[in-house]
């Protein structure tokens, strides 16, 4: 199943995605939190409620719709570096024995279709795509790696583009990645059901312009979903809206001879089999 | 002006503190929103609500209050990290050039009063007394130093509890700072009209069991609030409610020989002159 959020009079609105339709969950149900944080945290029971809003709900052409980040507003977006050996190594890495995690913001997602922004006070713009994990229901303290899928809602595209002399101003990354409008994140989720376990299996690849600069597995990733979330919950609480960002393969501009860099014109794609595909256009910053 | 955070039935309530009493806002006025964020985003006058609670708002002791977290969700948590000489010198690093910035998340903080968890997977969780600043009003993107204080809507007290190890397993800290319950983060905030613009010039301490720890002033920071500021605007969008946690002095556990690391049954204290005393008891993890 297919969920999605999108913009009503401005509002971000939850959906079910059923080929080239929308159809609203809260509308169909106002029983439904028209917000898919609120509605995981509420334990809704999205499957039903999408199985419902199949057979009764207004349905809405997907195309004409303005989409927004599919969380718009996480509790936590919690990045992982490094987390594809080549990827790793192109940046002159060894293969890390712990993932390195940063945070994104809320404020620096962008949603599918709409622009992400070059940086007024960089020209060193890259892409990275990343398979997006979303948390569906609270994973207890220390879960172990064996029982740690049971808690992924779903998967979704995200594009983590970085400002990459701000990432390397000091050691801590946090500040590249975390201009506004870079996070990429969409334009759907696909249930976890639908997917082998942890998403793995899958080709993930980014074009720019039409051009494969990108182009692995996710089985390629070092450390997987399940690992992932059993490694966070020795740490800290994930809840349901909370995301995870997998990290990246090889093929980034900045490893690139010479460097590729985005600018205004140029479109981003991030494309996951079965999960589906994020574009993006590039604008200068506040257009 | 100081406000605080308390709750009722378990959910976080904004209030204005007086003396020894607090008035809740919402109460002595519906249109003032319950929480601290909310508020702002609204672009309630704060201080007009907290002037008319004054007169007529109904107190109860805030003594007997519990409290939440000042800000109880955040839009963003940034912390700088080596923001004062003498902490740089004592782990070995230079004066940086720019900040070393890094997020928290709000699942990591914990009220005045509450304990602090010493986490399952470590003994080596220290303190860091830190100021935290509130913004107000959103800033606008490329803002300058000399403009950047207006949008300030107060400051308060903050204890970057970090361990140390997980600090550590990577270049990146952010892991080892988002520990559950190891962001201390109140008890309330005053006004920054009631104090030095950027609250400079204000003693800052840590104790822990009654011995002071640290011992230093914020005007001892490299960036200052209003720098801080500035350099965020260039990079994302600080939003009101948004948190900036400005590092910490000389003097922390992992700095001292032998090292001094909290455990259970310890007494963590934040003090900042002007601004107020952050108290929390420490046990173990879950309890």
């Amino acid at each position: 199943m297919k969920f999605t959020t999108y913009l009503r009079n401005g509002a971000p609105r939850l959906a079910l995605v059923d080929g080239k339709d929308l159809i609203d969950l809260n509308d169909a149900n106002a029983d439904t939190p028209a917000d898919l944080r609120l509605a995981l945290k509420a334990g809704t029971d999205l499957q039903a409620a999408g199985r419902a809003a199949l057979k009764e709900g207004k349905r809405q052409a997907l195309a004409s719709a303005k989409l927004a980040p599919l969380v718009p507003e996480p509790g936590k977006i919690i990045c992982l570096g490094l987390n594809y050996y080549d990827h790793a190594k192109e940046g002159g890495r060894e293969k890390p024995e712990y993932p390195w995690f940063f945070f994104r913001a809320a404020s620096s997602l962008v949603a599918d279709g709409e622009a992400g922004w070059a940086p007024q006070v960089s020209t060193k713009f890259d892409y990275e795509a990343e398979l997006a994990v979303v948390i569906g229901k609270t994973v207890p303290r220390h879960t172990k790696e064996a029982d740690a899928l049971q808690y992924v809602f779903g998967y979704s595209c995200f594009n983590d583009m970085s400002v990459r002399d701000y990432q390397k101003r000091t050691p801590q990354w946090t500040i590249g990645k975390n201009f506004d409008r870079t996070g990429g994140f969409g334009p759907h989720l696909v249930t976890a059901d639908e997917l082998a376990p942890g998403a793995t299996g899958l080709r993930i690849r980014s074009l720019l312009n039409g051009q494969v600069m990108q182009d692995a597995n996710t089985s390629d990733m070092i450390f997987s979903t399940a690992e992932t979330i059993a490694l966070l919950a020795d740490v800290l609480t994930l809840e349901p809206g909370d995301v995870i960002v997998m990290g990246t393969p090889a093929g980034v501009g900045q490893a690139r001879t010479p460097p590729v860099w985005m600018k205004a014109g140029d479109t981003i794609e991030i494309d996951i089999e079965k999960v589906g595909t994020l574009r993006n256009p590039i604008a200068n910053e506040g257009q």
